[in-house]
């Protein structure tokens, strides 16, 4: 089902950051559950069309995690990281695409979940890269679809929840 | 003991990042040990005339730390993080000071550590902030003196190592 809320990528030149802000039909406990209950995280994580398996998942502050999305050609992205801060209003947590030549390319993401009124909910990601390169080459690499297909869905399990 | 090794810490203008470069006249594997080894670590990070505790301390990938740095007075300066990667060659963390106005200012600090001749390593660290003005901050809280004097423990420690 088409929503009405609007994912904002914000990518500024050469800068070693970005944002993103959208907003959701849900309170906030309800957004912060879909992102720390594994049943539900992997049913709305990523572009449509791959299955997400959750190797490892301590939602918690000082925890880690580690994913797979498996395309239907069976190809298999990996992701990990470690969650710095997990409180309903703060996520902070490192992120790792697995794929890269050599390791060691890794983001920080800082998520905002703001309450609104009439029990809706701001999401805000500020995401900071080692460099202006590794910012432009995850913004090449599909993370537009990725995050739209994946908050859409999202969109309708909090329905749903 | 003064050292002949110089910390080089290169702070540019209107960036959220900065580099710190350093050698030591000791193996990589030494230098790795000095980081991840908890009564050793606590006897060189940081300024000196502080006692440093450690509450929580996981050096692996996935693992976290929390240390208290206590000044002669009596006051305690907090610090966490997580460990995202942890090897001899490459440590990534995060790093967050407990004491600001506000909880979520958080650093990514990538650490390489090369292997050079005679038995000497280079250390250099890369740090992105989540913004300028965080970067900034943390350069005028007294951090080149703080790594400093770190520094020039760890060469005395790495001696008798």
């Amino acid at each position: 089902m088409a929503s009405k809320n609007k994912t904002v990528i914000t990518v500024e030149p050469n800068k070693q950051e970005l944002f993103i802000t959208r907003e959701f039909d849900a309170p906030r406990a309800l957004v912060y559950k879909a992102h720390t209950d594994a049943k539900i995280f992997t049913q709305w994580l990523g572009p449509r069309g791959y299955e997400m398996v959750l190797k490892e998942f301590e939602p918690v502050s000082g925890g880690k995690y580690h994913y797979i999305h498996k395309d239907q050609d069976g190809n298999e992205y990996g992701f990990r990281g470690a969650f710095h801060t997990m409180s309903e209003e703060l996520m902070i947590q490192t992120f790792e695409f697995e794929g890269m030549p050599e390791p060691g390319h890794v983001a920080l993401d800082t998520m905002r979940l703001e309450e609104l009124p009439n029990n809706r909910t701001r999401v805000t990601i500020h995401s900071v890269y080692q460099s202006v390169a590794d910012r432009d080459g995850m913004v090449q690499s599909g993370m537009e679809r990725g995050i739209n297909d994946g908050y859409e869905r999202l969109d309708d399990l909090l329905k749903e929840m």
